[in-house]
């Protein structure tokens, strides 16, 4: 539908056009008709009775290789999604990303409590059953790291990875919960309560002060994932959500709230995520993660099937603050920019899909998103980032991701 | 927001104005503080290091009872999701339900074509590698096997299950796939086409025959599902899918589309899918499921955790034709109805899911949910719906389901 120029000028319908002439992309294989015996022609799983079906399903053995890719940086792992395998705004639960600071607890939820202390008028404690029985709601919201991109920020030069490598800490999910408003209301709240303390029942004691009013206004206790309740790796049997802000915030295997008229300074928040600027002043409770959009095919370490021809530009664009407005994709390292078309729905601090047909002309080209959302924010080219912060900082890296299409059709990560 | 009337007459705001005041609904345990030392007041959690993660994540083990449950008639496996555990709207893919005609075939992704035959100019082969260059479409949508709640429709009394495995043979997933349209037009259609025979490469040959101007609408070759490839159980590597048509014209494990002028009658059609009414006349090609609820929580063989108080129920809907434009429910029997809150987004042919505060009194209660779409379609009594098919009839069985609130808290599956 929309106009693209670059290296091949393309509309949707032209794509579709080459298709049904049968050049350009990779055509299907045309067969001519009643050339083989039905013998030939039938898949050898139709003449064998099928196989056992299981009461939780996986995915097929076929797609093993496609895993969280994991990296431990002094004690904390991180697992991150393979963006690049993603198709939809969907991540499954198997593949969202995790980073714990001291392991995965494994907890009896049973045996677990939430309790809600501090600046209330009633201390309450609330087990699973009880959570149950309150009313819940669900949204589809992605949750990204403070942290993701980190070696883009870092590396002096770019690192030859896959998307997922990369950039994989952000992740989309349907997340159903209780929204925190209800359990605080019930506690009443002192007039001095501000803040809230929120700890993890981990080894690590993971723990960030969070300001009440955003509590009460977008806050939940997560217990559910896409329909299932959370997994393990993503804080069973309950975890805080934040939605739009930093992964870390969103405090895993939750165990407590202390409502507080002050932020505590824990060590997570008043080292760990404070981010350094260029002329030495911090970024302290930089909560909310900014636009940011990655193009997942093609990407980082694939290969073009073809050394020419029609392609599909596709990707994934989201904001802590809102909805996704737009995406530009340039296909000539940001000389020219084209609007890619958004696929619906378009929602709130949600992955949005984007894509752009591309036809490449087999020439080198450089690859770049550009995504701006609702409220007019927009990415920053790699150099502008850098320009902000200081030298060692790597978090709320949001900058336009470029890859490179090497003539002899490998994608590579670069600098743009 | 709603008033409700019935046994208990309440507003969301009575609810959480009850949950304040720590009456009725089993309030959160009030704790006074500082009474136990800190050593007793830490989960054990926190006084260890955590255990691994792992490349693909699962489940939490405590969850290992949330299963799909099978049962076998005749050869064919029904895998049914346990709707009564899942919250929002997406079923998570390891528990979307299947029903297997003749087992699982296991295909290699790389030996895998699909062949596109028939009435058309060229015959075209696709495989996996190619297919997956064509630009795809993602939708959330509801699958309903046919014969979905065919006990309810079939058994003289209401048997005593869950609601899974009454009504689990419905899900909703993120589909992705090329539309078929794509493929179809770049084989090119000869005048006489009007129907395509879409087959599947397991062991029973599953066939079915479709209008071909409804999948030149709405058609996809679904590839992925919630993100990543499609399950084996959903017809890894590819499947047909028609948005709100009956689960049975979705070949799994799609490997031919033949162009014909007219329906095949095969086997999967001329029998088994189709319908007789009451009067003897059959229905046949009957592809729309229609409009259709559940209450999930509370639902069959659950019972109350307090004889009486503050409950949410809540509830999924959906329709083959479009959006769900309200659902009443009734907790008396269907002598009065409330309207039910809608909870967003509320997406074409998908699940939506639905809401109402209630007050159980304590007493015998008759729980009900009616969903209307926007067509004004609505769902029937059991009585009504019996009235037009033949007794031996099952298939598209969309009466209102009830549940039976008994005064010591048990749930069971009533004919209303």
């Amino acid at each position: 539908m929309l106009p693209y120029s670059g290296p091949g000028r393309l509309a949707r319908r032209t794509f579709l056009g080459a298709l049904a002439a049968g050049s350009g992309l990779a055509a299907a294989q045309q067969t001519p008709p009643s050339q083989e015996p039905l013998a030939a022609r039938l898949p050898r799983a139709m003449a064998l009775p099928g196989g056992a079906d299981m009461a939780y399903g996986q995915p097929s053995p076929h797609e093993a290789a496609v895993q969280r890719s994991v990296s431990h940086v002094s004690g904390f792992a991180g697992w991150r999604t393979p963006l690049q395998h993603q198709r939809g705004i969907i991540t499954p639960s198997g593949l969202h990303f995790a980073v714990h600071h001291n392991g995965m607890p494994d907890i009896d939820p049973d045996r677990h409590e939430l309790r809600l202390h501090g600046l209330v008028d009633k201390p309450l404690r609330f087990d699973v059953a009880r959570l149950m029985r309150y009313p819940m709601v669900s949204r589809v919201h992605f949750l990204e790291c403070a942290g993701n991109s980190a070696a883009n920020a870092l590396s002096p030069t770019a690192l030859d990875q896959t998307l997922g490598e990369i950039a994989g800490e952000v992740s989309c999910s349907e997340w159903t919960g209780v929204p925190l408003a209800y359990l605080l209301n019930e506690a009443g709240l002192k007039d001095s309560a501000q803040w809230v303390l929120a700890e993890g029942a981990d080894g690590g004691s993971h723990s960030r002060s969070l300001p009440l009013k955003a509590l009460l206004e977008h806050g939940l206790v997560a217990l559910f994932q896409n329909g299932e309740r959370l997994r393990p790796s993503q804080g069973y049997p309950m975890r805080l959500f934040m939605p739009g802000w930093e992964g870390n915030v969103n405090i895993k295997w939750l165990h407590r709230l202390e409502v507080t008229d002050a932020p505590a300074y824990t060590k997570d928040e008043s080292g760990m995520y404070t981010q350094v600027l260029a002329d030495g002043r911090i970024e302290r409770f930089a909560f909310h993660m900014d636009v940011k959009s990655v193009i997942t095919h093609p990407s980082g370490r694939q290969t073009m099937p073809e050394p020419h021809g029609f392609y599909e530009i596709g990707g994934l664009a989201w904001s802590g603050y809102g909805r996704i407005a737009r995406v530009d994709v340039s296909v000539d390292g940001g000389r020219t920019w084209a609007a890619a078309q958004l696929h619906g729905p378009v929602l709130d601090r949600a992955f949005t899909r984007f894509t752009l047909p591309w036809k490449w002309n087999g020439r080198r080209a450089d690859l770049m998103s550009r995504a701006s959302d609702e409220h007019g924010r927009t990415q920053p080219l790699r150099s502008e980032w850098k320009r902000r912060y200081a030298m060692h900082s790597f978090n709320h890296y949001n900058a336009v991701q470029a890859w490179r299409v090497q003539a002899d059709g490998r994608v590579e990560n670069v600098y743009a």
